[in-house]
């Protein structure tokens, strides 16, 4: 029978404790939120929420169509420019998801014959555009310029080296500078995912590159999501005007997909705006993140010191995150619970995501209920 | 210098006269829609805008994560519902876009050692989703069911088959119910892509698959975008429980990527509520499309007969086309222009689409002004 093999991977699974399930939620949820991504407490604020509204208003339910047909609003171009001005980049592309802006510069800067050097933790969304890009890829140790350095010097041509910029599993971040030095060296580009950067980190959270010095660099490519720190839906590619034109020609998640929703790119300028106004957010969504770390670790666990927003715990099993993070609910706390198969190294993991909103009595309740259901 | 093969490109293509420009639309055009994939003509009507304005208000501005952490809400769960029950399926998953859809479908339904039977004419979603597959892919005549029966034949093992239901290019329909059989003779799987099916096709807007009575099968797999007919944004796979269940589990753009926003989940439940109400729009479309060809055609120009909303005219040439839409748009109509490298056969043409609200007005102006732009 046609799927018959599904059903003994899902006996698989379920034997390994590897079983997901959907938990809708209701909403307003009672539980105290440390799994979102939504870093600065944005995704609910009434002027993100009146940027959407407005903007359907104006400008309907959906784009209509491909960016190069009837897509492109003039409200993607506000973003456009808004996001490249924030970041420091000469031009910038919205796309539909962060994603999809990945599979886009990942695939339209590495063409046939080019070489792609992979950072080994970089995020799904990147390594399926390695798969999908003409070029060949190299993937190298975590972290490591000299491993850059040395894949690069393997290979005369194009080439791009390929990293997250704050790593989305335990929340550290990359080299940047070193990693923009070694390509330099050898005539290759960069390209950054930002998506746990933006909004926390740089000044006011213009974002890692900022921070690193790079950005509006000829040779470095950022992608950006919309859908965390500026709590919407949506991603773009942020880079030299050359090269945002390449993708407008070239990039098939940009030309065969339809573009942002309004709703969804007024919701993400209405929070650039609140970022621009409001710029201890950024500052303030690292301190919680550091906070947490240092009572974590003073209750005696096992936590990653976080360079952005995301402090990572680590679990003594699958099945022992799994059921740490069910009691932390039951306790009216909501945590992420990373585990194989989507940790690149197999050690399962509590995620906690350190919102700028966040109380100091919400943040004391927070590691209390962790070590008390700690396995 | 990095990026520098991109200008030699873009040289290229401007002596080749295919260079893609953006160009931004005010949220009150005066031309004439013919270009746009709103279908229906629900992306700026007010019960879909009222259903993204209420849905951003009461879930705010994005889905904050992954579907699998805090990114599924009551809302898509009531989305998924009501997909599956009208389009007639078991079960829905909703995506980010309907490109998302398609990888996820494609890549998790041919694992490694299967075998893909993909129709020449597929969409560049599906092809990518063949190209990220660890299954084999084999290419196909386009539409036709032989070929598939003869690719099936070659292999032993999961198979599926994978085609559009309505070609994006010429509007042409799949032989769905001969791909279906083929399929079940062989004990493969069929995955069809809906996205200009659904809203047009079966009673009352139901979709392509449930026109050709499988939908529900438990061979079958469809996706569907909410991003056409449905005035919104995102994407949707239905199928057997089962089938979702895997998807939950394995599908990379479903578990790497954010909920799709609440506006836009709220904007396609409120369009799929008028369909049921007002099922007249569905065939309305297809009349539109029907009267539009039968006048180009008495007009002496070379258009594909339609089998859903979209009428493909013929151009001479890329040029031509370019300056052909360029004429129509000055005159104050929007028509779409495909050409290379967007086109599987390298033909350009005036891609036009019929919408359920074109007054008879409206098709005469439009035919005539095509008519007398012609190249
Ligand atoms: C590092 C990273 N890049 C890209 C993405 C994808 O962005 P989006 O959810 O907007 O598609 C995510 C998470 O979703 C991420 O964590
Ligand atoms: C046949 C087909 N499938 C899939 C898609 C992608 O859907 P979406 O734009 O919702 O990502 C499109 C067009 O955009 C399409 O024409």
């Amino acid at each position: 029978m046609a799927f018959g093999w599904i059903d003994e991977q899902a006996e698989l699974r379920r034997r390994a404790g590897l079983v997901r399930t959907l938990r809708p939620r209701p909403a307003d949820s009672p539980l105290l939120d440390l799994a979102s991504n939504d870093y600065l407490g944005l995704a609910r604020h009434e002027e993100v929420v009146a940027g959407a509204v407005r903007s359907a208003r104006r400008w309907g339910g959906g784009a209509t169509g491909s960016r190069l047909v009837t897509g492109t609003t003039e409200l993607h171009t506000a973003l456009e420019r808004e996001l490249a001005g924030f970041c420091g980049f000469e031009a910038a592309l919205v796309f539909s998801s962060g994603y999809a802006a990945n599979l886009a510069a990942v695939t339209a800067l590495a063409p046939h014959g080019s070489l792609i050097v992979s950072d080994a933790g970089n995020h799904a969304s990147l390594i399926d555009g390695c798969r999908l890009a003409r070029g060949t890829t190299q993937v190298v140790a975590h972290s490591d310029p000299d491993a850059v350095r040395k894949a690069l010097r393997t290979h005369d041509g194009p080439a791009v080296a390929v990293s997250d910029t704050v790593f989305s599993v335990d929340g550290d971040a990359a080299p940047l500078a070193e990693y923009a030095e070694a390509c330099r060296g050898r005539g290759a580009g960069l390209v950054v995912d930002d998506a746990h950067g933006l909004g926390v980190l740089g000044d006011g959270g213009r974002g890692a590159p900022y921070a690193a010095g790079i950005a509006g660099a000829d040779d470095v490519v950022a992608t950006v999501t919309l859908s965390k720190s500026l709590g919407s839906q949506g991603g773009a590619v942020l880079g030299p005007a050359r090269v945002i034109e390449h993708l407008v020609n070239t990039a098939r998640t940009f030309i065969f997909d339809t573009g942002l929703a309004p709703a969804s790119a007024g919701a993400a300028l209405a929070a650039l705006g609140l970022l621009r106004r409001e710029p201890e957010r950024a500052a303030r969504a690292g301190a919680v993140a550091r906070e947490l770390h240092a009572r974590l670790t003073a209750a005696g666990l096992e936590a990653v010191r976080p360079d952005a927003a995301v402090v990572s715990v680590r679990a003594p099993s699958p099945e022992g995150a799994v059921q740490w993070a069910a009691e932390c609910r039951a306790a009216g706390l909501a945590v992420g619970c990373f585990r194989p198969p989507s940790v690149p190294d197999g050690i399962s993991r509590l995620r906690l995501t350190a919102r700028a909103d966040l109380t100091e009595a919400e943040i004391e309740r927070a590691v209390r209920v962790i070590g008390e259901t700690r396995p």
